[in-house]
């Protein structure tokens, strides 16, 4: 690359002269006794900042009603209360937890906090929040999903099955414009990132998805990402498991092979196709009204809803069936619809007050179709009440809604 | 209308079975005891409601630091930090708050609210909170902004200017469908719509626009809509003005004529048309990075950034300049975009480190470009210092870049 294109490249002024200014950014004009008084008790939730009403209860839960994460050391897994959500943005305070990286959530103080990126690059950089701040930013609509959601007939609710996913919007920097400004030497082929964890928790990424299309977040719904979703910065691959999300993003370095790291489970793979592309979400869907544990109060008019979502782009199409599989109606996409974002679907439905058995199905733009269980057995030639699924479990989740209304977990 | 016909139009069973139905809706199957538990002050925060960064101390301020709402009796204002948000959502919690309508936050027991559509219709109707969430429901993100927000040479930053307008996904029941159910009768020309604060507060809208896009609206950003800004149910009527937005939404009423009525400010008009026409909110933008009271912290490449909107539609283009209006280049307009909602824009930009003025300008889908106010003055006659606008004030905000990097009121 000859000086001049690589010239261009720099959107700040240089690496060097960049670390050197003293960025005191955004600084707001309102006095330290007029936000001490906004924020006393009694004007803090009528001025400064409001509260929800006191009537909503909808909280997160612990997985399997675990509730002191210590008791369980660097694993802690928190779900989001699916059935409570409208639309597609997950509020932030009620965004899934989850972690195998540390028992504490990193306090780590926004104007200390660096990113690194270095390895198989021609600058290694060292960017403040503030300098990352400055460069062209990106407002995506993205979800994040563990690998450990799934359809399971272990579980009451749909928060407990599908709690680990939720969707946000995202502001940061395209990651794919901190490694040009670097410079990806020729060879290299992952990247490595590292968060700031009390155990350094790592995943590697092809290069070819980080120059596409993943960001470097630093806003997640307007404000700056909170401390659980990785404060101050977090890497967003789009469509891929949550753990590789790296939060409290601290260190990106370029390779020229894929490397196997701390809690990389169920990647290890000495094929470094196969591993990038066992990363990636397949198409999902699952019903959240009515869904396990609600009651329907008698026979009529309800819209079915749910949200639809994959790793492989948009939705193209979500099918509901009522009656356990054997017809399926194509659902109505709610805007808005965005690539790798949850998609919210509806169907207008009558019930007739009998027993009956409500599936989704989900279909990405890539063609690929959600499977259910039955599929999934079939496809492995396993015995039909024994299937397993073999890595990411994107299967059909029904719910049985009984003659009284109830509904419960068509699996079970 | 046959009753074929009308039959079709009712989505639940029908007025007088639906007002029967002891509807309970979602309920968690959640016991009370392991909500306790994760409520409790130790795990709260960890595992129920997670919360912000202590770092991150971005509050709402009051209108002209007045902290007290209890001062000005009925009416109060509270800013969103527009110059702290990324992205187009703005955060629930610091969404702006205006009302002219009571001293206090209604507190309502969704169990017990109801909403009345009554008047000019084949059969009045009375929904509970769970009957409306049984239509099928819309999500659609507009932004809602009071007529006081503008350009102003008496403030310092973009919070105190521009502090009115903010932006949300709302999930709700579109009011046509509602309107047909209870079966609009020939002749109706307007709708008013009352809201339960301390004084009744209602606004007229026109019949053509509640048909058209007006949403009934229980959710906000995933969550039900949040106290201050009408909880459990608002009429959303995108793009007009926020005092069209009632809160606390109780009681719609069709009628074959323009009503005035209390707080009905700036629409007094013989003419129905033109106060129809007057409640629209023009093409607007402000800039929010730089805006006044922020630092540069020197020259070099930064992004100039900010929202633009319109009560007409969508943003088709946003300039921006940065010599105070001698030439003007398109900005990027950052996705995702929508109708009646914040569009968020950038443009890359070289500071040299001289003095500079900066100011942007909204094109809507209908082609109206946002005025300066010399053109505004110009428009109407007056000499430039003393330019005042009629009606709604959409004119440009230009920001000032001082030699050292601060940032200035242009109009000051």
């Amino acid at each position: 690359m000859d000086s001049k294109r690589r010239n261009r490249r720099r959107f700040l002024q240089s690496g060097a002269a960049l670390a050197g200014l003293t960025v005191t950014g955004v600084r707001s004009a309102l006095g330290q006794s007029s936000m001490a008084e906004a924020m006393s008790p009694k004007n803090k939730e009528l001025i400064a900042y409001g509260e929800r009403s006191k009537y909503i209860k909808s909280i997160r839960v612990p997985v399997s009603g675990r509730m002191s994460p210590d008791m369980y050391g660097l694993t802690f897994h928190v779900l989001t209360p699916l059935q409570d959500q409208f639309g597609i943005i997950t509020p932030s305070s009620l965004f899934y937890v989850a972690t195998h990286r540390g028992s504490y959530v990193p306090e780590i103080n926004p104007n200390e906090h660096r990113l690194m990126i270095h390895g198989m690059v021609e600058r290694p950089l060292i960017f403040t929040m503030d300098e990352l701040k400055r460069f062209p930013h990106v407002n995506r609509i993205h979800f994040v999903e563990c690998q450990g959601n799934r359809a399971s007939p272990q579980h009451t609710t749909v928060q407990e099955t599908h709690g680990l996913t939720s969707c946000a919007e995202w502001t940061g920097v395209p990651l794919s414009l901190l490694l040009k400004e670097a410079g990806v030497k020729n060879g290299a082929s992952w990247i490595v990132a590292e968060g700031a964890e009390e155990i350094k928790g790592s995943s590697s990424v092809p290069l070819a998805k980080a120059m596409d299309d993943c960001l470097v977040a630093y806003g997640m719904n307007g404000e700056p990402i909170r401390p659980q979703q990785g404060f101050p910065l977090r890497l967003l691959v789009p469509g891929f498991e949550g753990i590789f999300q790296i939060k409290y993003l601290r260190r990106i370095k370029v390779v020229d092979q894929y490397y196997m790291t701390y809690d990389d489970y169920g990647h290890i793979n000495a094929d470094a196709r196969a591993a990038a592309l066992a990363e990636q979400i397949g198409p999902k869907s699952v019903i959240t009204f009515p869904s396990g544990g609600q009651q329907l109060p008698g026979p009529g008019f309800y819209e079915i809803s749910g949200l639809a979502w994959s790793g492989g782009g948009e939705v193209r199409k979500v099918d509901v069936s009522t009656d356990g599989g054997q017809h399926w109606q194509t659902a109505e996409l709610k805007s808005p619809t965005y690539r790798m974002a949850h998609t919210r679907f509806g169907l207008p439905w009558k019930w007739d007050g009998k027993e009956c058995l409500l599936m989704s199905r989900c279909t990405d733009e890539l063609g690929t179709v959600q499977p259910t269980r039955a599929e999934v057995a079939k496809f492995w030639g396993d015995p039909p009440e024994r299937a397993r699924v073999r890595g990411n479990d994107n299967t059909v989740q029904p719910w049985r809604i009984a003659g009284d209304g109830s509904v419960h977990n068509g699996l079970a």
